[in-house]
């Protein structure tokens, strides 16, 4: 029945609030506080709507916006992982796992199933679509960092070199262009950091 | 040249960070803090992606996605509204025009056009694609509301005439399952507060 489906929507979509105080490594870009991991999907589904004209070949952008606004609600349960702190890869992946379980249950069947497949599709980064999604994922924090003054490679004591095996590498897989935009902003940064 | 449309582009996707420093009337559902637009665009745009399915026919679950993160932007320069607060229409309609003007200026001018014509197209709430986005913006804080025990509903000390006259209405129009669904609700936790 229709109005029970709906209701099953309804408790998927207000646990979904949640996301809303999961604290994330990265500030605003005027720097006066953590951005959130709601209003990262947020931004990270914009960048897809307007920088997808930059997309590998074949990439599906509408696609790409609906796995950024799912991609981090896991964290509900989970936490966010900092990108550049220490963590048990095997052990995240498993809290993720049972939070992708849970969350994606609260919804009917059928639509639990279909947003889980999209939200495996973007972890296992193999298809195009994935990957020009994880590197849009990879390529805000950067600019945020830009706009801020350093940010988390502050606080996180980052080397460029490090930045550009974690994050560099998985912007230049899926997104080619953004990286060769980027790279030359943020080794300019660090240069005059030195 | 490429590299100079992403620098426009990310002056737009920078400049529109601070869409997250704008207070809603709303609160989180639960209850603990006013809501930000940024993270309200998620919220709609998840909605959207999970409720799509109860649109009317013809309309289109990806452009109403793409509206739902823009619809917001032009807040930056004119402020949030609250629908049960009192405001002059006529100069607010022109604030955000403006807003509008200068946000979707800082693009590249083919995509600060079809971008700009897109929020107009929001706001005329003329094309089922809009109605849809409208409703299901309208259909969001009733829902937080009832989540928190009243939320705005008490700070402006709303009736329940006057919210089905503002809200239920838009919801009615563009999304009637969704109203179906949310009145009896609603009327419930006004009887409730008598
Ligand atoms: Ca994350």
């Amino acid at each position: 029945m229709s109005s029970d489906r709906i209701s099953a929507q309804m408790d998927f979509l207000t646990t979904a609030d949640q996301l809303k105080s999961v604290s994330r490594a990265t500030t605003l870009a005027d720097g006066s506080r953590s951005e959130n991991s709601a209003e990262h999907s947020w931004h990270v589904a914009l960048y897809a709507l307007v920088l997808g004209e930059h997309a590998p070949e074949g990439v599906n952008t509408d696609r790409v916006i609906r796995m950024l606004l799912l991609h981090d609600l896991v964290e509900i349960d989970a936490g966010d992982a900092p990108i550049f702190g220490e963590h048990d890869a095997a052990a995240l992946a498993e809290q993720e796992s049972a939070a992708a379980e849970r969350l994606f249950g609260l919804l009917p069947g059928d639509q639990g199933r279909a947003l889980r497949a999209l939200w495996d599709e973007f972890e296992g980064n193999v298809t195009p679509d994935a990957q020009f999604a994880k590197a849009l994922d990879r390529f805000q924090p950067p600019n945020q960092n830009l706009a801020s003054g350093g940010g988390s490679w502050i606080s996180y004591d980052v080397q460029y070199d490090t930045l550009v095996a974690r994050v560099g590498s998985k912007i230049a897989h899926g997104a080619p262009m953004l990286w060769d935009w980027l790279q030359p902003r943020v080794a300019a940064f660090f240069e005059r950091m030195r």
